[in-house]
């Protein structure tokens, strides 16, 4: 069985995450949507705990996919999940070569690991979540930037406290 | 009447930027030169109120150009302010993916702004900002990097404050 | 009166094209939309003749914009036209650097000459008049691909002629 | 069972292509090495025949891979063979851009289908057919740049026949 | 006597950077490699004194290469020295843009001082101080990412002090 | 001695030659211009014999530079005059990926010799032989893109015989 990991920040999940989510879990036998926790980054919008929560309010239609977090190395986590395939998304406007350093640490420090690059939708090819978060910072409309349930949880968030 | 904005923070506006400044201005009706407040960026050089007097030391040879600044997202400053195009200049070297990343989450927002891209003369094309910042911390020489009355500008600034 | 000129093969004109088209004339005051004329360049898919006919097809809407045609420089035509601007549409996907070199070079050879680039729809990133030609040459599907208008054309004209 | 379609022209198969099929064989079902036959490609080194047995020699030790070729639009050879996945090789210096926009027109014209891309080992980050042909002619050595299978076809080839 | 200098921050010296240092070495007649102490930069995670410590185990086989650390402009420190020449590895995932700025601008300092870019070996095209220390932090292995009498001397250090 | 080889089609010889010719003389013992005579490529604009002349009418100042042509690897070139260092200019337009493959594949059949990479003035960063000649086509004026003397030559030339 193949096992798959599409890792990332997910503060918030956009369009474009959920994108290549539904792609990857067509072609995969199960795919593991892995949020990384780092200790040592500052200033996430949304904690790991909400991020997973949005998360699995977006998968669930579909039934191979699943949510998880880590910490460390991706490799590591990869290894310990058995999984023999990393995702990533592939935007013709996104930083390529830093993902492409990233695959090939990856590859020097687990080589049974294969890391595939999916094409994201060429309309969202101009999204990130630090683009959603700038829009957000500065009152713009995110509709069509995150999937519906995304928006919803975080209008629910925002009635409740500040997120700034 | 078409108006186009050039933004940009100006911190300090250098001679690739006046080189755009004077290109976009023959090619548009009023040319609004507007410099991003972010008050959630740390530790400019100058203040809004300096790159204000610098920007309008350098234009005040050319009629249709004024300058503003402006706080929150561009698109919602360019429909305030009736403009039809945002004009960016683009360097052989220039970080290209940001740039066009920027521009179509800007279309995206207000469809009916429309961003040029117009080339910087390619003696400045290694010229930035960050770059004048940089070479003035170490104590080198920014003649020719900047225009002749910011550089006085800063002079005389220089001697009442330290900048560093 | 500012006048600008978009200039290229259009052998045959797609959605990209008219896409570029629209925007551009809605911030120039006249839009020239220029087939440029090799007579070294070998076998184009369409005459002058047609690629003309289709390009006013597809523009009749628009009150600011003509078809014409040029051998030669660029830059000569547009001095000849008294253009002040010419306009290059820029996909995520193109040939940047080559886009640039032209640029560069139009410029060393007329100064007064301006090109600005403007951005496709990032859902005809894909699309060139090359691969139009290669997906009607394996009998693929051109719907979405070029206009409605060109494709009717293309219809007409197989009917009467091989086109390959 | 995922089917996945290797495609290209493998005129001749290099270390490079060998490479891929090795890691795509391992996180498909099955793999189809797809020979591209175009009639209007000028002078080809090896003859389709001469291909697919070069193929065949490199992947016999693979059980879930075979060698095919095609002509006409690869998604239509990849939905004739109930195929979902087209891999392609993705160096770090690769014309990136093309293997972009050729994506981006096969979902076009075949959303079903999903391209992705796997990092060819970084030590044949220069190779391709052309790099080999171009070391042919000159009577440069291939040792490394192709499979020691493919060299030796190769060779005795050039015993009974001038390849240039 | 033509004299090079190799500038880096070397936090720690990775394969990579021996790899410049050992080819550089072969075509200049003396090779000066210089670290760069900046004031400014935050958390170094090796001490001015530990890098140099460090570079001197790696090229003491070399005869015409020594190692120095300077502060303020590179270029005000390649006259000094009176060197006509800096060198610079280039990898083929690598921030080229940002070299090629620093070039430029280096370049228009001081235009008596070439730069060259040379080509790190492709087994290191993933490699840099970060990636390293991204990796050192995490508790993987860094085995044939750094030479190994820098490995020796970071575990060395390691049982002594906490490098994090 | 430190021999280096700066090897191109000079069909014609730019400013832009001129100038990599005149920087890297001063950073090297020898430097041999080295012009590609490849018999399978069709129509060069001049022979051999003719940019031999060009190149040698720009270079008579420069005592260390000699001109030569070479056919075949060039590797093997190197290798037979002893050059250990190949230097190609690298303008912030430029093929840079075909540069860098050309690069590795000299490396992988040669490891002894060197690819180094000299930065072109950026006001040369456009120009190419090609862009020359597609010029000189049109009728368009050819000052500051090809030295003095090279103009003068074509010039005569052009008297005597059509060029195209």
């Amino acid at each position: 069985m193949k096992i798959a990991i599409y890792p990332g920040s997910f503060d918030p999940p956009t369009m474009g995450h959920l994108d290549i989510i539904r792609r990857a879990s067509k072609i995969t036998d199960k795919l593991i949507v892995a949020i990384l926790y780092n200790p040592n980054k500052t200033n996430p919008m949304f904690s790991i705990k909400d991020r997973k929560k949005m998360l699995n309010l977006i998968i669930n239609d579909l039934d191979n996919v699943e949510v998880d977090f880590f910490e460390g190395l991706l490799v590591d986590y990869a290894v310990k999940k058995q999984a023999k395939i990393i995702v990533k998304g592939l935007r013709a406007i996104s930083d390529f070569e830093s993902e492409f350093q990233m695959a090939l640490t990856n590859r020097k420090l687990a080589p049974q690991v294969e890391t595939v690059f999916m094409m994201t939708n060429d309309k969202y090819s101009f999204l990130s979540s630090s683009v959603v978060k700038e829009i957000m910072e500065f009152g713009g409309c995110i509709d069509d930037l995150v999937p519906e349930k995304v928006k919803e949880f975080i209008g629910e968030k925002a009635k409740n406290e500040s997120l700034f």
